[in-house]
């Protein structure tokens, strides 16, 4: 069992790894907070293997909420219908939002909690790998409009964050890809022996590494988030490959996963660089996961959608750029430029 | 002229109190911070009378969002309505939303700026008397639901919030006195000789003191905020008759203003308060200004209402309770207390 401590200007949450503990999770929580009642929110398969280990404690009413699987339920019409929920439950401002699941789950309620009585506290358990190693830890939360995903959210933090990688076991091969992606990210971003360690294993041999591989990837997330939590600059970095990748995400209506847009988004990137050590290494790490299948796009597709990018401001794009592996930096340039650029690969 | 400066503790921003001086807000925006996008969010009413000073301007791309009149328009409907603009225009971080109007635009531009890509600018400029002194200062920003008034929302500081006391000209006089609800709020919230100078006016001679009176308020109202950005416990002062005045709101399905249910609220505290110099000075108050007509209510109609009040927490209620003039503090008591009191009355 590890504990990351997020070390904010104004405010301090832990973040814990461990396996095989879920059952004891509710109890910690209330132990640390005894609250009233608590809301969880979930999603069908998730609450189908899990939820009974969420759903009932001698002290505290427990309301639950499932949605539907998969990133259509980040709307707005599903946030309505939960705060309708809340209301109607006379949920207050000392009660609590549980949210047991992946991005979407995480995300959605941490903005329901972030708006809610303008706030209500909430505590994350991510049960998917790219929930467990990215959106779950930095307080980034947020819905999809018809227009683009994330387009509208809060910084908003957890009170705490609660990881097993058991809940991983029943996790498909697609969405363990998935959470590679991000993973191999803090590997291309930071290196710090990750490309190594990733290197030596297989989708075999991943499990019983994943809690160290879980808690380096929280702490080097941590870093950027404690710096600089509202995304002003340095955080950007953790948009590598993101431009493209999401981009690749709209176009593709969702149906491709975020990890593995985030990988194809690395990939183009890596194409730009012209740095023949950061396209080496980035091959040797999805080889070693077995992730072929890069596909190719046609950029008259994606350009309208990176342009829509809440990260490209004004008319210029700020772009992360391998400089080598484990070193990026932000270039801001004209968005005309980097669409001459990638249009050439 | 005057200028308030709100010193929060992250962050430091500036109230301008002038009179018709509307004209040359846009220019001093553009002044200070060169955006390159603004969208102009206000009501039917507004726009007719005073939106040709805000939508054209030779260095700035500027859009407009025209909501309905009205409490309805602080919905989630228009909210995303909103959003979509928002990003269809390719809006950025870096633009602003400019929201002109009264109470509902405010909050409902105001939540939206706080959502939209996780946060982007926006600057106040409130047209009403009740926006002047109150919802348009300290950051309080949200929409309704079916459930009940301003149940999901933010705390999110304005850029800048510029006053007019022109714009009241055009008010009608119902909405001049749903203002007074507030102003008289703080008068007898901490008097610091308001109530004094408000019982020496009426409503023919109040334009002329608008001014000081609205520096007032904003002096008054900024003092909370600062010591208690989100409402831990100092600003729930700011709440005197509140409890009420929100029940009175939603039975009224929002028919009855704002202000005039503030002050039927505090004249049922005043009641509750059996403070003879508390009951006449607010009754003096309200002859000042001709507001007669505080109606009874069913208490059976408005508890349900209470009960779901966000203020409401756990089992317990917040209630700010009159010890004399200029003189309150805050009771923690259960509900079922507060409602056998008050069903004395």
């Amino acid at each position: 069992m590890y504990t990351y401590t997020m070390n904010l200007k104004e405010y301090t949450y832990n973040i814990f790894i461990g396996e095989n503990y879920f059952n004891e999770i509710l109890d910690r929580i209330l132990q640390t907070h005894p609250y009233n009642k608590i809301m969880v929110i979930t999603d069908q398969t998730v609450s189908e293997l899990y939820l009974n280990a969420f759903s009932i404690h001698p002290d505290t009413f427990i309301e639950t909420f499932v949605v539907s699987d998969g990133e259509k339920s980040k709307s707005i019409e599903t946030a309505s219908q939960i705060y309708e929920k809340l209301a109607e439950g006379n949920f207050t401002r000392k009660d609590l939002i549980l949210a047991l699941g992946g991005g979407v789950v995480g995300d959605l309620a941490g903005f329901v909690a972030s708006t809610y009585l303008r706030g209500i506290d909430y505590i994350q358990v991510p049960t998917s790998l790219l929930a467990q190693v990215d959106s779950s830890v930095g307080g980034k939360v947020a819905i999809n409009i018809p227009q683009g995903k994330n387009l509208v959210g809060s910084f908003y933090q957890p009170k705490a964050v609660y990881i097993d990688v058991a809940f991983l076991k029943t996790l498909p091969i697609r969405e363990i890809k998935s959470g590679l992606g991000e993973i191999i990210k803090y590997a291309m971003l930071v290196d710090e022996g990750l490309v190594e360690k990733l290197t030596n294993l297989s989708l075999e041999t991943l499990y019983s590494h994943l809690q160290e591989i879980v808690l380096k990837c929280v702490e080097i997330k941590g870093r950027y988030v404690v710096e600089d939590e509202k995304e002003s600059f340095l955080r950007m970095h953790l948009n590598l490959g993101h431009t493209i990748g999401h981009a690749v995400e709209s176009y593709e209506n969702y149906e491709v996963s975020h990890g593995e847009c985030v990988l194809i988004g690395m990939y183009y990137m890596a194409k730009l660089s012209e740095n023949q050590t950061v396209m080496i290494t980035l091959d040797r790490l999805l080889n070693a996961f077995e992730i072929n299948n890069i596909y190719n796009y046609n950029w008259s597709d994606l350009i309208p959608y990176m342009k829509r990018d809440k990260k490209n401001s004004g008319y210029d794009i700020n772009l992360v750029m391998f400089k080598n592996v484990g070193e990026t930096e932000i270039v801001k340039i004209p968005f005309e430029v980097f669409e001459a650029s990638i249009r050439r690969y």
